[in-house]
């Protein structure tokens, strides 16, 4: 069930049951100059209301807006700076923490959000209020999206031109990919500027000229089912897992003593 | 043209033309027995679109959460705390200003947030950052609120309902109307807690027992299209006012010298 | 009893018996060119005394400087920002906690400061610290307001301009009312400007070009003692209100269940 | 002249010709049995309004409520927390500024707000915002207050009382003079708590049980009238030192080389 | 050089000249039965002050305390909360700004820090203020770390035990290797608990027991010895490089257009 | 024992019998053209050492960057700004706690942190988290100085000098002990900028061309060993009071009854 859909009767049977809430996140920044800006919160947005279908849990509203200065080149990203997204994420949870849910999956589809969600859901657990897990669907299915794609790209690359083709096909400018491959870094890489071991960069423009990386010609909608299912397996695991915990099993751990 | 939707060529070929863009925000939070959490955000979302589409100005992603603590004792509702609040449109704007935005047209439907988005945007004109109006539809069309119905009520009262009947029919409960009404404070004025001038609540549970005010059996999709369409009007015109002044008249005024 | 004026013998004596405060609070801003800057909070003062004197509560040094950036174009207008006062308030608020206070009346004369006065007295609520009340004179009053003056003015108009020459005749610039009233906006609703349901303004200059608003020839000091002695009663009944409530009744509610 | 008794046109005569204000500065916290717990506040706005007086230079209102949490075991201590005075007064003169002000006395009676002040002044002259200077009347005069009293008392001691007596008669109780001094630390370094070069106290009360110091029964109206002109001379002198400054002299120095 | 070994006029010769600064950065956190908490900071420094010796240019105290709360139910952890160090080490690049200062390596010995130091360094060079890159001396060398150890583990592991064994020999317990690799996670990739591509872990104990991971008992000086000559050479030509650098090639870049 | 040195077993050890932690904090900012920087920390440190090797308390990493925008006009001052030093002293402290300190020896060697340390300190008791006093070496043996040298100097004067010549010799200039004398204020009474009661400065420079004060050539690593042993002998006192005190002579006063 979607939070935003339902009226407070319907939510109050669901917390009296349940205290786990799938929350979405994701962006809106460059995506090449071939997939929509929207790319990952729309990615978030379907796999999060896959799993609820499967499995009944509650998901929220989207978050849209993340960590993105480092597209801030291209124009149309949007963002919020870091700390302020840190504690706009914490303080949804929290409030949330109100109404009995103590444990958050995080379906995050922006690898720019991922060290600040972990920070926050630190500092939740740490504060015995929620235990939230950070869950991105490439992460989940790694072995299938190499075998899937010769050249994946870290960002707007096959991988992620695939998904948005089997959810948003009207969204997919299908006559750039070879120009999002060319203008681009097919190979991440070669590409991403470091140095004696140190990242030299900071934004993505640095590494790509269009910001998209690998190849998106071998991207395609079967693919993009193919992946969207997989992954969604993952989820739907994950979810019934953190929900079948005792409490006191996601808090974090005592001290050591020898 | 929706922020999300679009590839960067297209935002940067509109960042060329126009220095305007819509945000829509809301809420999601109890609206009565009847209507969905997200009535709020949902409302904000269908004025933004449809100002984007009359235009041609650019709409960004919704704020779907805002500041609601005041109906927490409803299951579902969502919030952040307003400081909380005030940053993230804060910095989601500055950021906007990036690409060269300078004038924004906050499309907000939770009264909640007006005093906020205010603070914000008087941030935003003092810094010479943005020039930033909020606009709520039903205060664009006081009168003609006034004539549909009999009895309004702030807050999940027979307008919102009625919008949303005309916008997502099958997410009000309509065998609920009457349960709306006769659980909830049909007066209004009758039922808010002043005394002596004061107000002596915090929270809506206080002056509402299902968190709904006004005569809900009054609303129909019929009236809900009548008023989308009068106030979207309000919206149109004020996008355009809004694009055509020079940067100028907008900024704040100078000190006064006798 | 004035806080400051008490040595602490006679403060414990208090806290032992009664656990109310009441704090006034006001701005320094212009108000006109006839009235002294300080007239929100020599009015609010006033009052405090007045309700203290008749009431045996306690009350406590005024704070003197609100929000008012919005009076910054005319010289003189004093204030600090709104984040500012927000946490001043409440840092106040909490430590006059620490001696036993878990109830305030802010007696506040300054509308700019109103929204932040419930920001926090609603976080002083929700943590259970004291719950407090925002009180301003003329709300408490409106018919008679309404019924003395024929062109009121929501800022430095008759109904201050009254208050001010009964309170304090001498700070009262009687030569200029006739130009507060003639360079200023008699009639506020015509002069605000709104626009498609929007405020398309932020700063008062915008809507009075001498900072003042109504008719302030309407003004003398019998009607200024009269609103005095109206309002004074309105707020000696709150006072007694609030301190005769048992807390539990002030705590915050509890979550709804159906 | 006094910033809250002016209506805007006199104050915007005075920014044409003036830069300097003065802003008194206290707190309200216990001063023994015998003393107001305005004292601090009280005297600071003495000496503020002499000074205007004697020299035509604006004051501001005061700022009645400090940094004294080392005095709240002391019933009807009122406080603000350190960081938030700081917040406060770097605001209200930062705002100041905006009307022309680039230097700024700080009257200021209560030492517990010294540290604080320091520390705002030297973001504000960093910033290169204005220039201002923390003023305490005893330490303007010291010789003068150790030829008058044999045991003086940092806090609530015979200096204070003195004033008082002078300032405020009625708010002196003469009849506790003896128990503030036989009750409290009449010799203040045999008194407060140190041990191996270290302060092993943070509070009044662990060095004062009646929270004053020094010998009171040698303090009286006469001493006091003597010691506040002596100051206020000191007082005005500063003033128009200050006043007379290039703006180029009070700025932060340039870095140095060799 | 090393700042805090040099007086001013020494320093001030090396402003005229260079506008590189080396900023060691570390923690105090446990690593393992067998090495000093000290292990990160101890490193960092060694690294610092051998890319001094070798280049001339400057390097500052070591930041000793990092981010390590994933560490902290093993005795003596020290930490900074996550938002503290940040502001911290941007305060403190910000004022080495103040001299002239435009570039800087971070020499960070700790994981735990990496994603904060991006964060600052992006804040730094977004606002012009310095180009900041964070170097880790094991990322600078894989293959050869690779080449030299079979079990490497990320944190307390053979690695970090030869640089001890070669920089600091009397802090590491040799007799605890074993019970160092036998009592923690010899093989991190299976101990650390992951599940459906989500992390369910947030702090080190719940991967390795003891706090140690990979096989401590293939490390000797010698490794270390080995390790740190090879990874010096590394810092030394990043140092160099960045030295060289124009400042217009080290700012932001320019927003992308078509 | 040092924190940095020792494996987590022995620590563990540690915390189950002492609850005691000794901090070392200075600065790195300039001392006159004859000493280091980092005179500051190094002398905390070489303080915090003995201490811990005579009494057995453990003692953490040192803090070496303080509060110093008062000297920064010297070149390769490093500071952070006094709201960060406080925020990382107070997280350090409290993250301490979580092992079990519950009381702490600030061992500071630089007069700008004393205030910054003392209002953390109040924070720490506030909340009953821990108790921590402030100690700096000269103030515990102040008639000890006065004796053994003629003009002292606040700052890079003869006891600095004489310390840093018994602690680090290599560190110090002995050929321009002179010229610190001579380019500096030898008598500081009559250099520091005061007038009518007022500093009326901000920064070192303004008191002294070169940054020292006193008579440097006075010094001696005699002199220098015989102050750190007599301050040695009081600081071991120290430590041991503090160990010795049960937790409750340690916390906040109750709130006064007369």
């Amino acid at each position: 069930m979607h939070l935003a859909d339902e009226a407070w009767p319907e939510l109050e049977a669901y917390f009296e049951e349940e205290s786990l809430a799938i929350v979405p996140l994701g962006s809106t920044e460059q995506h090449g100059p071939h997939l929509p800006e929207g790319t990952d919160h729309l990615i978030a947005e379907a796999f999060a209301d896959e799993a609820a279908a499967r499995t009944g849990y509650l998901r929220t509203p989207t978050v849209t807006v993340g960590v993105s200065p480092h597209h801030r080149q291209f124009p149309g990203t949007a963002w919020v700076d870091a700390p302020v997204f840190r504690d706009y994420v914490e303080s949804y949870v929290r409030n949330l923490a109100y109404h009995g849910i103590d444990r958050v999956v995080f379906v995050n589809a922006h690898g720019g959000n991922v060290q600040h969600l972990r920070e926050v859901g630190r500092r939740l657990r740490d504060d015995d209020v929620a235990y939230a897990v950070e869950w991105m669907w490439d992460e989940s299915i790694p072995d299938l999206v190499d075998e899937v794609f010769a050249h994946n790209g870290p960002h707007a690359g096959p991988k992620e031109t695939a998904l948005i083709q089997h959810l948003h096909p009207d969204l997919v400018h299908e006559d750039r990919l070879e120009e999002a491959r060319d203008g681009g870094a097919i190979d991440p890489e070669a590409s991403i500027r470091t140095r004696n071991g140190s990242r030299t960069f900071y934004d993505c423009v640095e590494n790509s000229s269009n910001g998209a990386f690998g190849d998106q010609t071998d991207a395609s909608a079967e693919k993009g089912a193919e992946l969207f299912d997989a992954a969604s397996d993952q989820l739907e695991k994950l979810c019934e897992w953190l929900a079948a915990r005792d409490w006191d099993e996601l808090r974090a751990p005592e001290r050591v003593t020898a």
